[in-house]
């Protein structure tokens, strides 16, 4: 159940409006990485989680960005407010001033309405945390990039406000996937192709107009990959020998998702007694209201 | 440029065709973790990239991501092929027969059109490199899922190739983030403020019906983070003293992406210079074609 | 600021799941009219509210939407789970097991990704308040359906309560409404033209091969309108002579948003004096927490 | 059947060309509170409506839409014109320009195209009226905003004459509402539950930064509504006991749509017939060509 | 100025309903080559043409196509009605029936909204003219789709009135491209580079596992064209010297639309003093009402 | 199979970079007629594509598309680049800045994200090609406008070398189409009503207020067309006779698309045996490598 507390989170104020930087504000109430699509990516992973102690972490950071969605909103609708007298001001963005009244709405900095397809949630915890990790990155650059465009005192403070929590939840979300303690590159619950898995495909090759030519670095050779070259005819050296799914083989961890298909079961039951323990476990030491 | 071999990267067989699982392969032909979001991200990532090693590396994986789109688009035109002929099998996906005559279409699983908002490309190497490293969790966890609802063996193995290559890439985009040796946590140029990016925000609290409730874990208390409790007025515990954002500050990698905004020349300058150099050194070892 | 609550509004218990009534129930998570749409609307109008008394109001029904949110997602995942172990349920809603792991997401019954089109804010509070009157009407009758469609009697009862708080939130939308004291049909500040106004056009003529045919009705003639004839060269007993607009005309009510556009100021400084003393009184009378 | 006759329902006439207000008027051709939205919205109802008397109305209306969505078409396209030849104007909008020629196309004021989302079509007539009182509410102060966006008087009498049809409507559908003697608060066949459905949830408390406080008023006190109040640990003075719906309770009219679900043939037979004879009634008077 | 005759312009009548067949049907009521994306493509254009006599055309052809919208509507919807009484029915499409009431809406087979993005609009007629004729041949493919897949006699007989005029309007809008008495390869104003414009680019090269390989026809070698072989370092037969755009020089028609952008008033004003000689001469012999 | 090549098929150039006119060239990166819309619509029409041949072609011009999406890609990022820098070029398209860090992504000119949408995919051959003839028109006259809004001769050469192309492929697609040996107006494997395809229907009738009327061309009264007029209480004299569909009476082509439905196996079974007898007459003078 969710209760609003009128008291902002954090006191937004500004000097000058700038309609302008208004509507770039708008990318992050009403754009793909803004505090809606954080707010609704973890909560709806939240109550899709089968492991209470992680759920709880979902819904805390879940909830928490609906609180900066009130924030960004109240800094941006305070900068598009000169939209609703000024004409000048309302054609920087039509959409808010005509059809909105001057207000923010859930869309972006150029109009596009908010679409659940910014979203990513897979059900699979861990793969859940990463697609977080990496969300907070977003929103973090983003943050900093509208605090490099507007000189008001005011709105930079509550923009960095705003950023700094992001780093907050991208250290939380990725302590949550270190402690599921699975191996850095396990996934699910089936293993890789062996051989295949280490070779990495050369598909660009040759040299640009622009001097850019084939580079050797870690990510192609070493970390346990080697290069495989393109051949004219087809990626020959490419290992593409058929081979059968084994599933069961992956290392998981005791909190991971039950999995999905077939050996729903089999897995699934191993893993949810293990999951069960462990949830017991840290019940122990509940953080009190 | 790109070239176009008639040999596919691997050779697709099916026993008997399953329309309503060919519907489901439609999800990574045309969905939002697919091949075409793939390639889509990494070789958008790449153009704009301008670190030319790891934008080779983006070319290679985004290209890569091309030859799979067509291995998935064989692998489910052969299983939706019977919806032509039969009236029940084209119930599965009217969208499909009626209006693509039978074929592929860039629809995932339940229609819906391909978009760019599946995409997550910021201009920011090292955040883009993260929303890779999610975004091949994402499609491992998806193929092993279809395997999971198809006995189909040609099938399986198809999809077994296929989800093997996410974890190479996985594994290279991990060792490329790596490679830029930026602290785990650092995020462009500006550092969050100190104190209040310590402080973990229980905003949901309390006992549900279903036996959940507050956790205590290494995501709210330890590596760094303590908890701060919900008041009923306010979060009042959490850290909310205005704080001006200081560029500069964060801890950045020469090879990473030029900031944007008002401090661009500034730091930008003098990264683009440790950035030709480093590229310079890279560049002595070229993997020839 | 936000606080989640771990206890549910209503404690939700289901029979035996039935997936594609699962399928179904999406509509109201992540549908049109479903609560997510609610949520955001009224509080999105809360947060451009001008009138804090009205705006209290908003963000009381806002919030609880996604109190019922949550439920309805209970509800629903409850039912969509045997998709996570079943081909045979898994191919109801592909998109939801394949990509969503079984669990819920922000799509309707045919898989639609949510979007902020389904919204209707305009920052009239008028306007927006007989939006919302209509909005509930359709929550009601989509949940009446779906109650149609399920013999699941802890399904049906959760249904009740929700259809129930949609009929308690039309009464009090009506309710600020009426206390606006605005004649039921002025809206804004600028009078329709007189006698234009009272004509009815007849633009669909004739009768059809189904028997239906041209009606007389109090919406047509009477209640001050008359009825004007559709002439083949154009629609000429419609009065078309220009009329300019007249703002200021229109009787508006003390709490009225602010108009937009050149006559802000004017009209604008007289309402916002009333609007602040109505305001004065009304909060005297606070409810307390 | 539809046929178009050349004569345009208003004779536009613009002074001097103003581009950006071009932009701005898109907002009506094929915005979402627009006159294709509103043509369509009522047109899908009445092909959809059982009720042939006020399915003439709907189908009146609809058509009448289609000659505003010309006259508003050609006073945008007047007003875009010099995006043709100007690469100044060109640049407010130039997916207009580029892709489109320099003529008007089915996109808002920031270019998104229209879409069938904007729509509320139900199939139950007295949501649907609700829901058109609403759309007429929206679309007469979004031209009220562009009349306040503009000097010219030929455009300004255009959007009185458009503004004013408006509130035509919205009183036609009023009247239709009005006329199919439900109570107030009556939507479909069930009734909600008795109790819950008076008490008014205080979801949002405490006092805001900006002073907004807990308001009383005829909402959440009176008109048969009393306020219950958030405690921390659930809304537990909310009464959330289970209650079974009571199909048929609720008051119906005689021109109700037919329900949907279990209860179908049961509660619509009878409809049909008191609808029936009500239709025959009507028809004595029917309007002439 | 638009009219609705209640009379459809053709009967529908039906057997036995069918759901899962009103739900493929829908793919030409709001799908991406149906009869609303026709309407609308049609009227758009002709509302931009500044050619009046081929305006006539497209408004004549955009209106019909309204009435079409009507039939199929009609057929639609019977076909759907059974899934307002059946469960198992309103399995097929849960979006229609639970959000709709069981009629029909701007949807697709599978579900998706009408969007604008489905129309191709230019405003260069003899452009929008190709646009047309692929338009209708598309309607024709699936109307004949449809009518594969039903035994019904009755809805076999108006897919074929429908499908029918697809054809009517292909030779209508083939007639009044070749009427502008372009070269078939002249779009624009700008003739392509020379030598250049006759390459083929061989971009697809060897042979697949499937038996497929390079092709010769007349697409390639002949026609005036020539292929250009694919070399792996580049495309470095192609000619890709510089040439700068020569305006004007392209062969233009007495019809032509004005051209858009820096050359607009000198070859637009001659096109349009010829233009209007043009018409002026068409117009001798008006088609009487 | 994918090779991407460094270099570049032609060499961008230009002089000083022009922000908004970097806005309006996205229509060509991520637009609705732009390079990826190319790309995809031919490479996916030529996976499903039957005949071998033109399959081939398909995949030729498919790829090549590709090539011209890095190209357009390439001067769009040069004239965007100032953005990163500096906040009023910034304004012209936020998304692209705060979201993208300055680089290209997959919007249009007004930020709309690419959608499959714009795909016209049909899986009948020849249907597809006169698809495809009319996006080569679109994207050519798209790249003539853009000439028209830039003074740089960089630019304007890109440009016209991509123009060029599109005259190329659009010969190319027709000689495939002619090739095919179809009739002009035969779609499919059903005759139209014969009669009734040669009805113009008259359905926008009278005189407008800008001098518009009814005008005579070859398009209703000539080719094998004759005027039918609307008469006001239907389309009396249209012949709305029914007819049943007769399947196998149109003339189709030896390498027609397999037809789908109830008939398939039949003609589809003849056409096939055709089909492969003319691959293999083709496939003896195989384009080498």
């Amino acid at each position: 159940m969710y209760h609003h507390v009128k008291q902002m989170m954090y006191t937004v104020k500004i000097g000058e409006p700038d309609p302008k930087f208004g509507q770039m504000l708008l990318e992050q109430f009403g754009g793909a990485n803004g505090e809606l699509a954080a707010a609704m990516q973890y909560t709806i992973q939240g109550w899709n989680c089968e492991d209470a102690a992680r759920k709880d972490l979902l819904m805390d950071i879940g909830t928490e960005e609906l609180s900066h969605l009130e924030i960004i909103g109240a800094l941006t609708r305070m900068h598009l407010k000169p939209m609703k007298m000024n004409r000048e001001a309302a054609e920087a963005d039509p959409l808010m001033v005509i059809a909105g009244g001057g207000g923010v709405g859930l869309y972006d900095s150029m109009g596009n309405a908010w679409t659940a397809d910014y979203l990513k949630v897979t059900g699979d915890l861990a793969v859940d945390l990463r697609s977080n990790i990496a969300a907070e990155g977003r929103a973090k650059i983003v943050y900093e990039r509208l605090i490099g465009f507007t000189q008001d005192q005011g709105s930079k403070e509550a923009l960095q406000f705003l950023m700094t929590r992001e780093i907050t939840h991208m250290r939380a979300f990725t302590a949550a996937l270190e402690s599921m303690e699975k191996p850095q590159f396990a996934v699910g619950i089936i293993e890789p192709t062996p051989g295949l898995v280490d070779q990495f495909f050369n598909a660009s090759t040759g040299e640009s107009q622009y001097g850019e030519t084939d580079f050797k670095g870690p990510w192609n050779s070493g970390n346990g990959l080697h290069t495989v070259q393109f051949e004219r005819n087809g990626g020959e050296n490419l290992d593409v020998k058929p081979y059968m799914p084994q599933p069961g083989t992956e290392v998981t961890s005791p909190v991971d998702s039950t999995p999905v298909g077939q050996w729903t079961n089999g897995a699934g039951e191993k893993q949810k007694a293990m999951h069960e323990k462990v949830a017991a476990q840290q019940k122990k030491e509940p953080v009190g209201v």
